[in-house]
């Protein structure tokens, strides 16, 4: 059996860019609205919803935190649809993931650790763990495909052993 | 020239069904999820954003707050997408719309207080005020239409005088 370790290193833009958009108020500047009473941070996400007659969905979902170094021992993907999760709590969590296409090694996970203020959106396809509260219950609002087809693949890592770290 | 009061009530859900979702935990009970770490409460909105060539958009709106009371002397609509907005502070916030149809007299007007755990999601030409945070500065993330079409009809109250109250 192989050990792996995966260390959490701060969530960005450019570092997320091969699996999706950090949907946060960092970057360009905001354009004025209501009569300049707010700001809007515009096109944050590309939400990709519509495939084999999918239609956004929106969820609300409440996840136990967990602790860490903690065994990583499956992801997920979606391969019809985006998958976007925004912390209500504005609490930090972790994202761990790998990139869309063959079947990854441990070797080619990747772990973000959020700010508390951003929340990602997974593009269709992207490995990804099960959503990764730290510190205490989180509730996010979860933006994803709803439609005819079943639509979550796992894959279970069986012969090594993978420890997540901040 | 005619006055109107427009107290703000607490918002539910059977009394926003005319105007569209409220998106919160409240309801039905939610299904276990990911190995039993998370609560799914499922399907909480009806995103129609697909009109006229329209894709889901996801915005961040930081907005000021706003002071009770206040005059109202617009709403607006958009007749082809609906309009989704979830409080990221978990802050209260005030709503006020009419129904989708007719251009509204101020007596159509309804307010609604969340309860700072609640957002809302307006149906597709329902008029509304623009946000109105309360209490503090509030981010929002918004879900609505992006277009080739522009899609924001505003409706200026001039002969009343229109009061917001809590």
């Amino acid at each position: 059996m192989s050990k792996f370790e995966l260390v959490a290193v701060p969530l960005s833009r450019s570092a997320f860019e091969p699996f999706g958009d950090v949907i946060e108020t960092a970057g360009d500047p905001p354009s004025l609205i209501n009569q300049g009473w707010a700001e809007r941070y515009h096109d944050l996400a590309q939400i990709d919803v519509t495939a084999a007659g999918g239609r956004p969905l929106v969820d609300l979902v409440r996840t136990r935190p967990r602790t860490l170094p903690m065994s990583i021992k499956m992801v997920e993907r979606h391969a019809l649809g985006s998958q976007a999760f925004v912390p209500l709590a504005r609490a930090r969590f972790i994202v761990v993931v790998a990139p869309a296409g063959a079947t990854p090694k441990p070797s080619d996970l990747r772990a973000f650790t959020t700010n508390g203020q951003q929340g990602v959106n997974y593009r269709p396809g992207v490995w990804h763990h099960p959503l990764l509260a730290l510190d205490q219950v989180s509730d996010f609002l979860v933006l994803h495909r709803g439609g005819p087809t079943e639509d979550c693949e796992e894959l279970v890592f069986t012969a090594d052993e993978i420890t997540l770290r901040l």
